[in-house]
């Protein structure tokens, strides 16, 4: 059995006291901060237009571009090259979606095709929602727990949340979270829009692995925004895409028992370990490593957020 | 009107990403971690015992003592002569209570009295309790609001949870809540017991200022233990010692006025944002600084806790 501590440091397998200076780190032109980590076989494997400064001393990859749409073209430009010379399996999986960049001042610094974000590291943005019941029976909160589809390119067969999704360019996380829960468990939008509750963040830093079929220990730090619906007696949750295979109502007991076995993706079972130390299920009196538990859950990321 | 960031800088004076290199380590023979920061101007006042270890150039303060309780004399004993030379203000408010410092292994490594705890810059804890009613005539939730007698030594006057109080050694958070509870709005036991529910950590680093009375600018790490309580309508608060004046029933605007006001003291402003973010009264769609304050709450301290 897995301890909870355990499944934390399963998602966020960088923690904050971790010394990063092994790291490149990924500039804009202009802005002091960095935005993210790349490893030195991603800075390597790049051929780097000349708009990008790359220096191997003080571990910096710069995109010199000096406007948003400027730095746009030429990170899409960079990256289209590399998938036309085959050098990252991770680029094979191309899609449209984009996810942006903010900086210090929460501006759009600039977009990335978001199969590429794991090679600069950057931090992108996700929304979770369980939905529970708590006039139970035996007056038990259970929560409904999605399996993901066997056919997933991740985590196939998985425990999830109720519902989860990345959150695009352009949308908020409350709308994102609105149309998710229709399209993944047939939430109508009224019920999401006047009983989700937004509960905080879960942030980590997870690194890549065999399970996402590309290159491995690429830095992916996340923000979950994460939310809870208390649902009516009558409201079941239906899988309404191919995301999850089924969506079922499950006691306390039998989600520790799950975590334990690592039946959970890694980030969902943080989503659930929150959760439990928002209503009391962990506390400090039964879980040894409440204080270490609850605070790595928010850890801070060392790039700007949105 | 203060940020919300504001009020979490306010409290969070030393946010984890600060160099704290200026700053001398607090050591214990057989341990590599710190326990605490301690101000070189601290380090320059004690007159140390040869059982210290001063390294200028390391910056560290180191305790030799063996054994616990070789180290709970030998940190008495030096407390009691700088005592009795008078060289802290913050030592005349003596007492006889003792914090607990907590190693890696969360095993006992020392005992201090409470009062000198600054000056090492050491870990410790509270609890704090907000209880509220949601059963309101508007369906709008209203929280229970202490405010302190004018007679208290730290933050006179100002507003707080609707219990709260720093754990003594021996005593877990629960109980402790249960008895605060009890002491400072008069609930039964068996109502705290079966109503309040814990829901986390609140994280932060305050440095000591004029209000406290004694040296400035000192370190002090906190853990609060925090807890929410619905209350049934006919449960009403009632200040049962001296430490507040009054516990008053309010709105979230008239809390939101008061947090922007000021009115609440540094470490309850953040527990009232804490509750606010649970709850989805603030979200990523209403304020700005959303995803830094729901992380910072629950910062990470630098050394090892209980």
């Amino acid at each position: 059995m897995k301890s909870n501590l355990e499944l934390v440091n399963d998602c966020d397998q960088f923690p904050p006291n971790r010394d990063p200076s092994f790291l490149y780190r990924f500039m804009v032109n202009g802005f002091d901060c960095p935005f993210g980590y790349l490893l030195e076989a991603t800075v390597n494997t790049f051929s780097w237009p000349d708009y990008w400064e790359i220096n191997h001393d003080g571990k910096t990859v710069k995109l010199l571009g000096s406007s948003l749409e400027e730095r746009n073209k030429q990170i899409h430009d960079t990256l289209l090259a590399e998938r036309e010379r085959g050098s990252f399996k991770i680029l094979k999986g191309w899609t449209s979606e984009i996810f942006s960049v903010y900086g210090p001042q929460k501006d759009l610094v600039l977009s990335i095709p978001r199969i590429a974000a794991p090679l600069f590291g950057i931090v992108t943005y996700g929304v979770q929602l369980l939905a529970y019941q708590s006039d139970t029976s035996d007056g038990a909160i259970r929560i409904w727990i999605a399996r993901r589809a066997k056919t997933k390119r991740t985590y196939p067969s998985m425990l999830d949340s109720t519902v989860g999704g990345s959150l695009p360019t352009g949308e908020t996380p409350f709308e994102c979270l609105i149309r998710e829960s229709a399209e993944e468990a047939s939430f109508p939008e009224e019920l999401t829009r006047t009983k989700a509750k937004a509960c905080g963040t879960v942030n980590y830093v997870c690194r890549t692995d065999e399970r996402g079929g590309g290159e491995l220990g690429l830095f992916t730090p996340e923000v979950q925004f994460t939310y809870e619906m208390e649902l009516p007696k009558d409201v079941i949750p239906t899988p309404g895409d191919n995301e999850a295979e089924e969506i079922t109502l499950m006691r306390v007991e039998q989600i520790k028992s799950a975590l334990g076995k690592g039946e959970f993706t890694p980030a969902n079972g943080c989503i659930v370990l929150d959760f439990f130390i928002r209503h009391g299920i962990i506390n400090f009196e039964n879980e040894k490593d409440y204080i270490e538990i609850s605070s790595r859950l928010h850890r801070t990321h060392a790039f700007p957020t949105a």
